[in-house]
């Protein structure tokens, strides 16, 4: 029932999109014509469908989608006044957006929550099953069992694959079955995630992000926020983390939580019609999601106290450290050899990963177990092998106290070196595969490890050396100098900073995770310096770098523009081509009109007084224009090839045997935004980027001569850059 | 010594606000040619001094002032290229902000603390002083004593008056000896503080935030933020808070951190000559000081328990309790009867305040005393009077759970009850005196004396009517179920969020404050419901409502614009008035450009191709024409009346005899920003506010029609809302 009535609104939203629905087109001549929003409005282009919207891989309009939005509020507060139904439709229309992000929460958190769930029931299923009830996970099935507490991980119910087959759960051949079960689990999982992937959504492969930055920047892309690629991303999602592949699911939630906001959109008219205002609420989705996942990260309550003495050693550490992990960002955005067969690129890697995580504890477990387990501060009464210290009798001394490492560290520690250079291999392996895939996750868990192995060994040093110059003083015998667990979060912390360049939302996100002001000074120390190597080795994060890859149409809000080119340098036609391609207000043919649009592929055309003049009067799009001259010769009387169109306030006088004129000052935008040709392009870009828009007309002491589209820019920007201009590939 | 290298600096700035420093000129006029930094510049326009400066009063073109930071930048870089020592220089030049940023912090925290000690010191010296040595305060005085815990206010060192005087410190005499004491110093601060301010530096008085948030958008009022300004203010800010009346002094303290930022930044060149990134500086002052000052604030300790049960409690109350916070807000700005004789106002209102204050034990504390007392959460052992409940044998049972209230608690919520209407009153008397005055701390306090009241009330209720519905599951007897505490920090930043209408930035500063992430959602529920009840009052905080009875030229951020105008109908000149002055680009004489100018008050002239076609060239500021004639006249030999001005590139065509030609078309900006009369005004306003515009030229088809400055904007708002358009003073 439920799912008919949403279907019923996909369906009716496809309608709009596809030109059936009327009316954005009469609230956007109001709006443009600005005449209030009844008085001026020609009846008959009230009734053309599909003005006002766009095609696919193409910008939006802030300015246009901001006024529409305007004009329709303005109406609704105007209708408001003269009746109590209208009144009551004001209100509701007020307190949508209230009611839409509430709804965006509970289906982004509860689908969200089904993830979770349904990721750690498959991943323990790679390792054996319970007997009680099969859709229990291991903590779950050994909940029940009335084991002591030391043993809830080893319980009768749980049984591991070759325990079940073969009845024996020790030795050689047992550790054999389980491992071959083990790749055999993985590689059903990934192979059907990446055949999903490629059968039903392509879309909902990677994480995400890069697209939706693009989208909220004002691109269209068709279906990559719809149902499809939710339900894909969401089923695939959970086969993908199972697998046990190098990836997290963080980034990819942010993209189901887009896609729930962008559906939900249709169930109120608000938002449904308008372009800005859908991604005003996905962009909401996108930081609820961000702190949700941060909050529900479950390291809150690990971390309460206060270290005073680390800062000392940030700034000599990770300038060493952040290497790998600016390698890990520079090639995090390249895909493998193998990328061109993503099913067999999917399965082998699959297997490798399999092969290789299984023997290695710190690998098989899942990264957010890692790294929790990198976090953790050891406890006297710690039984994790990362806390094998030796026990010294210190007396009544701190128990947190330093102690010198034993067997089980040691070991531990060469199993986390091990992991650290797998890791890195098999993410950088692993971003860029056709699944849905995030690299939060994979990140911190390289710089978690890589933290926590320098943590130790200044712990160590610090035990055995305390009188050396750089512990004196604050490192007596029998103190807690060095927390290892805190080195692991500052690494993670800068892993990710490098990877993904965020410094302030990095910070906050930390800082949700640890719960305390206390550590915000070392993280913002960790993560600046991360970034300022990182921008030594390359200026944009590992997003910029796939938006750019994909060559979509994104305005770096941070990017300062440093060249002192012109407008009329960036604008087309260059001085070798042909002159720009106009409209006349008045003086042209239906047929004149459509030979232009055909013979050219441009988004959209200025309209001038007249071809000697070459004064501005406004700009119609190619889209609005086709759609317009199609439906007049569909519906209205007397229009062919010959009759005079005209967009100016009152018809041409014409020949008394003319056909009807066809009148098109409805489809045009009167307030097109125009620079002069003189304008510094530092304070063009800075102009498309405040105000949101797709193009900006270039005059000559008030006469037109060219045209700067969102595209141009980002070429001229690329050519500045000694990039290759044609990369950039969409309106 | 570093007093003489500061006045000479500030010097410096004066005459570069003066005209007599050309760096500016030479900048700008490179900039908006946009031909690099040396190609066309006219060697004589690289002298003419006070080009690109503004007049006081004025807004500041942020279009403008950024091209000529980035010109700057541009230059230092392709220089940095040539030789080592210009290497230096930028990478000096990118360091600068750093450690600018740096010394506001010390220079803003230094003067905060001495402000601190100095408020302190003279507050208690109302009630007495030191004997061993009089600059200690009472705490200090009392610290080295030897007395016990508790007595720890009562030493042989602190004399109060009357002891000291007369020997007694017991019975009525003293105490009226006492009274008078505190009177009389009281009113000696503040007639010091009001004499000070008028004398020296009429700006110190009031918060001055609403003029910083109009100086930050763009606005220039000289010696704002000047060193007299900081100096008087600091002083008489110490005094107005000493002499007991009921202000604050962290608004005054912004105002404060924004004077040393604004002051440092002229020993920096970067910052110096361009009034962009002096007001990005401020701004970062501004935050900083909001952050600190809430660090500062002694409360973060008393709050680290999690109560569960209140938010149920938040929506009945505070919708009746906002009624009074409310009245704050909207009387609160409104000066008294007494307005116009300053320091008979001072005087008055100070001896009223210490008449009333003195005589009630919560009145006579300092604000931040009394919030801390009304914040604290009552343990067993406590002996404020706040916590005088009658001791109630529960055998094992919470230390902390409610007790009935005992003589002590009646006798302090008396006085409580007292003190809320006092305060209340007193406080929208005294916020709009001429002394240095802040907001935050007084309505706080009112806030939390109204939600302790209520707290307390609740927990009686609860504790001697707990089968009733409302606390029925949650409150059983002997359980800790209303922290009256916290009812009063809820209460508090209601208030404080109805009175300035700050939600999010409100809910950070007692996140700070409390320091925990529990508190938030309660924190955010009550800010939100005062400013939805402020809201349906009245639209504006207290700032706002300062800055529009000020006229000031600023455009709320916030503020949707919901009328349906054109720019032709906002725009000068109206359809009555006579046409646009307009320079042409040449044939006009320097005398026929002299009376233009003079005969109009305008601040900027449109300059069109010829008067026949009205074709837009470019746009030239009033006082970069006038400084420009005059020194033309004075350097140029041969410049008189009659010699032909010229903006255009190439000299036009003379006769033989006549006088050399001035050609100005380096101080024309090239790139003026244009909207055709058909753009609707919110997508106007909307340009204005994102790129902070002055003034935007009106076209039509092509031709200059009129134009648009902020200040019509604003009088258009006005006229809107149905206020007196006149009430915008400045442009």
């Amino acid at each position: 029932m439920a799912w008919e009535f949403w279907s019923k609104q996909l369906d009716e939203e496809e309608l709009v999109e596809n030109g059936y629905e009327d009316y954005s087109s009469s609230s956007r001549a109001a709006g443009m014509n600005g005449n209030g929003p009844s008085k001026l409005v020609d009846p008959l282009e009230d009734l053309v469908p599909g003005v006002g919207t766009y095609e696919d891989f193409n910008t939006i309009d802030w300015v246009r989608e901001k006024s529409k939005d305007r004009d329709r509020h303005r109406e609704i507060t105007n209708k408001s006044r003269q009746s109590t139904v209208a009144l009551l439709h004001s209100l509701c229309d007020a307190f949508s957006g209230w009611l839409l992000m509430l709804l965006v929460g509970l289906m982004s958190g509860a689908l969200a929550g089904g993830i979770d769930i349904a990721a750690h029931w498959l991943s323990d299923l790679k390792g054996g099953v319970c007997l009680t009830d099969f859709w229990f996970n291991h903590e779950h099935c050994c909940w029940m069992s009335n084991e002591t507490f030391q043993e809830r991980d080893r319980c009768p119910e749980w049984q591991s694959w070759a325990e079940l087959i073969t009845g024996k759960s020790e030795g050689a051949f047992a550790y054999i079955m389980n491992y071959m079960m083990y790749i055999f689990w993985a590689l059903l999982f990934s192979l059907l995630a990446v055949t999903l992937v490629r059968a039903f959504a392509p879309y909902a492969c990677g994480s995400g992000i890069p697209e939706i930055k693009t989208i909220l920047s004002g691109f269209i892309i068709r279906g990559y926020l719809g149902k499809w690629t939710l339900i894909i991303k969401t089923i695939t999602l959970v086969l993908a983390v199972s697998s046990g592949l190098s990836l997290g699911k963080e980034g990819p939630l942010v993209h189901v939580a887009c896609c729930c906001a962008n559906i939900l959109c249709h169930l109120f008219t608000k938002y449904r019609k308008n372009e800005a205002k859908r991604r005003e609420v996905s962009s909401g989705a996108v930081h609820v999601t961000v702190l949700a996942v941060s909050y529900y990260f479950p390291l809150k309550t690990l971390w309460r106290r206060l270290v005073l003495f680390y800062v000392e050693f940030h700034a000599p550490w990770h300038l060493v450290e952040l290497a790998p992990f600016v390698l890990l960002g520079i090639f995090g955005g390249k895909s493998t050899r193998l990328g061109h067969y993503p099913v067999i690129e999917v399965l082998v890697v699959t297997a490798m990963t399999a092969l290789l995580a299984f023997p290695n504890s710190y690998t098989r477990m899942s990264g957010a177990e890692l790294i929790s387990e990198l976090f953790n501060d050891c406890s006297l009464l710690d039984s994790s092998q990362l806390c094998g210290y030796k026990q010294v009798n210190t007396g009544v001394g701190n128990s947190l106290a330093d102690r010198p490492a034993g067997e089980n560290l040691y070991t531990a520690l060469w199993q986390l070196a091990l992991a650290l250079i797998f890791k890195m291999l098999i993410t950088v392996i692993t971003f860029g595969m056709k699944v849905p895939s995030g690299l939060f996750i994979p990140s911190m868990a390289v710089g978690a490890i890589a933290g926590r192995l320098l943590g130790v060994g200044m712990e160590q040093l610090a035990y055995y050396h305390h009188d050396w110059v750089i512990f004196k003083g604050w490192c007596s015998q029998g103190a807690d100098c060095i927390t290892p667990g805190l080195y692991a979060m500052v690494g993670a912390a800068a892993c990710l900073g490098g990877v993904t360049r965020m410094t302030v939302s990095l910070v906050v996100i930390m800082f949700e995770l640890t719960g305390g002001l206390e550590y915000i000074v070392p993280l913002m120390a960790a993560t600046m310096t991360s970034k300022w190597v990182a921008d030594a080795f390359g200026r944009e994060g590992i997003y910029e770098a796939h938006i750019r890859l994909n060559g979509y149409p994104f305005l770096e809000p941070k990017e300062e523009f440093e060249h002192s080119s012109l407008a009329v340098d960036v604008m087309r036609p260059r001085r070798s081509d042909p002159a720009l391609a106009v409209l006349t207000q008045d003086g042209m043919t239906v047929g004149e009109v459509e030979t232009l649009v055909e013979s050219t592929h441009y988004s959209g055309f200025p309209v001038v007084v007249s071809q000697e003049s070459q004064r501005l009067v406004g700009f119609v799009f190619r889209r609005d224009l086709l759609i317009s001259i199609d439906n007049a010769r569909k519906r209205q009387e007397g229009i062919v090839s010959t009759s005079q169109v005209f967009f100016s306030e009152h018809a041409p006088s014409q020949p008394p045997d003319a056909p009807p004129p066809l009148r098109l000052r409805g489809i045009m935008d009167l307030s097109p935004f125009t620079v002069t040709d003189h304008t510094p392009m530092d304070i063009t870009v800075d102009i498309f980027r405040k105000l949101g828009l797709r193009q900006c007309l270039v005059t000559h002491n008030g006469r037109l001569l060219g045209i700067i589209t969102k595209k141009d820019i980002l070429k001229h920007m690329a050519q500045i850059a000694n990039r290759d201009p044609d990369s950039i590939l969409f309106n």
